[in-house]
């Protein structure tokens, strides 16, 4: 049972943070923030997959490996990506800036930067944003630090929750940013997770993956992967329940259940504040003779943007839902496929049945819709979610200028 | 050296062809279309790879078989796609009755259909488009037959040329239909192409195969491979030139790059017209170090949304490219990749350089731009063609309704 807390990613014990304006943004907005647990927390991270990974994501890879960290220090407007030496050269003083005031080393240090690819970080503007930063760590901060890592995002991404493990009441939270870039593996989506609860690295690692697979790895804004996507989870270890050092117990089970959580309500809001998305569309593939078949179709239907303009108008086009899963690779018997949009069954047997055209029409036209796709051919099953390509992706993406 | 010439797929000899109004498109337009040969033709042709293949591909597969064929029916306006039997029933009937009419075997008709997905086809309008299409076959037939296949098509697609084989004159000429979901393995894409040389089935198959590897599969409009895609080439013989029987011959290179010329030409013409295209991109990526690595790489830029409408907005964002490369799955070294957009390099040894801005941004306002990766790493290279995302592809798919 997790109960919704209020305080954000400050609501855990021993966690501060803080946003502010370095000046790194056009609009002057807050561009930078720091998350400070006041004790050496165990870590967790997961990070992009692009082999063109910015150098803050080598960064951080390389801190995580030590197992604990006790601060992230994240930029918005330049993503430092694409920028050879200097970059990393500059992703390390990030770190030891920040390391230098909280008196930690320089490996507790985690770095993430989003913004614009190819462009040097200012560091003279840095480094004063990350002193102000430093100096106005706070307890209530979570407010700022959401804004700060903001890009093209149009809400603030945050979740908080306190559930019970062994008998101490233990708070998780969470903060993302979106919204360009959203596809498995990552995007330029940025995640970072608190909790108060004790946990081993090695097991903590271990619960993030596992909630990031059935979370930020199931959504899909336009298919596009970026530089500098990383999730983080902090556990300091305050709520002093007995350390999780197993993934062979309730305990453990209990953390990864609300890890999951905070990790799918992140995941979906990122998908809510897709670029130009006027839909969320939840597409679950069932009756896969394998869970990669079921995994592979849901993709398909979810990346193609045939299917998401569909839905742009309002449209229950099936036969391009059809489509996509007859070209995802996944294994499918023509004549046993089946399709619902809502609760009207619009195929069956791999044909367009009649259907109630007034009910299919109210649901086409809600903001939240749930498209299943049955195979036929087993039990497997997954689940993606989505949203619609508008003319105002294509406006915020042609217009986004480097 | 192939000359261009006139008449279109009626060029070569022995090809006579004829477009009608059927009543399948609700616009009254031509959309019914029979291509014959007066002669049995070898025949080769490759279909689309997506699992929920359509009525029309089965049947015409099945027909290929047997490594001649004399006619091609084709009707647009109805996919007769997630038709189950009846839609099986159906494309045997076309093949039937247009074998029955021109008095040869069923088996010896290719059949095709193109449009809305999960409706069945009027047979008894389909009935009566053939039987005005085979009284209307006609010598100078090319222009109704290109016109009646097109779907949301601007322009008709058709080439046709004359070379040498043997010193004997050949001729071979082409028609196309786009222009959504195109992709490679391959779209709603439909191609049929005439030569009256003499070429053995099993090595005019082997020949098509080898031209549409590097013209219809090297060619993205959106990511989606469509139910119906297919590209049939006919060969009746009639230049008399000496029986092409072996894939180890000077003829058939002349007849392989004639036959690449004609599927190059056609598949550009199919991206030109791409649904909402305001731009055509040629996308190299060269200095690959395997040649699965180049294709990977070209195909993830060409697909990717965000660099498409990059192009939309004249944008030259190279940090889209490089990250499209990123997690293309390609053999990588950050700090060996180059690029150019026309003649301007933008990136070199993964960072960016300063640039002509002046120059650059009178190249993205062209409407044909060349984009050229070069991964430093060996000698591999790929091309691909693409256009741009643009408001346009977003209303035509959002109101293209079923």
């Amino acid at each position: 049972m997790l109960t919704e807390v209020t305080g954000g990613i400050t609501a855990p014990q021993g966690f501060k943070a803080s946003g502010v304006k370095a000046g790194l943004k056009k609009s002057g907005k807050l561009d930078l923030a720091i998350i400070y647990s006041t004790v050496p927390a165990s870590v967790g991270a997961v990070f992009t997959t692009n082999t063109m990974a910015a150098a803050p994501v080598v960064v951080s890879r390389s801190a995580v490996k030590e197992g604990k960290v006790s601060a992230v220090v994240v930029n918005s407007g330049c993503a430092n990506a694409c920028t050879g030496t200097q970059g990393l050269v500059d992703a390390k003083a990030m770190a030891h800036i920040t390391g230098q005031l909280l008196n930690i080393k320089d490996q507790e240090v985690m770095v993430a930067s989003t913004g614009i690819i190819g462009v040097n970080l200012p560091m003279d503007k840095v480094e004063t944003g990350i002193k102000m930063a430093v100096e106005q760590l706070d307890e209530q901060g979570y407010e700022q630090a959401t804004t700060a890592i903001m890009t093209t995002d149009t809400f603030p991404k945050s979740c908080a929750y306190e559930f019970q493990l062994g008998g101490k009441a233990v708070r998780i939270a969470g903060i993302a940013k979106g919204s360009g870039m959203i596809h498995p593996n990552m995007a330029t989506m940025l995640c970072f997770i608190t909790t108060d609860a004790a946990v081993a690295p090695g097991i903590l690692q271990q619960a993030l993956k596992e909630a990031v697979d059935v979370s930020f790895n199931m959504i899909s804004v336009d298919g596009d992967s970026s530089t500098n996507d990383m999730t983080g989870v902090l556990a300091n270890g305050l709520a002093d329940n007995t350390l999780i050092d197993t993934t062979d117990s309730k305990d453990y089970q209990d953390l990864l259940a609300a890890l999951t959580q905070v990790c799918i309500y992140l995941a979906q809001q990122v998908v809510r504040d897709g670029e130009g998305a006027t839909k969320f569309l939840e597409i679950t593939v069932q009756g896969a003779a394998s869970a990669s078949d079921a995994k592979q179709a849901v993709m398909a239907i979810a990346k193609s943007p045939l299917v998401k303009t569909a839905f742009f108008g309002e449209d229950a086009n099936w036969g391009r839902i059809l489509c996509a899963v007859g070209y995802s690779g996944a294994a499918v018997s023509q004549d046993k496929i089946s399709l619902a949009i809502g609760d009207v069954i619009i195929v069956k047997d791999g044909m367009g049945v009649t259907v109630d055209e007034k009910n299919l029409k109210i649901i086409m036209a809600e903001k939240d819709i749930i498209v299943t796709v049955d195979l036929g051919l087993g039990k497997e099953r997954a689940t993606m979610w989505t949203c619609d390509f508008s003319y105002e992706y294509v406006k915020i993406n042609g217009e986004y200028h480097t």
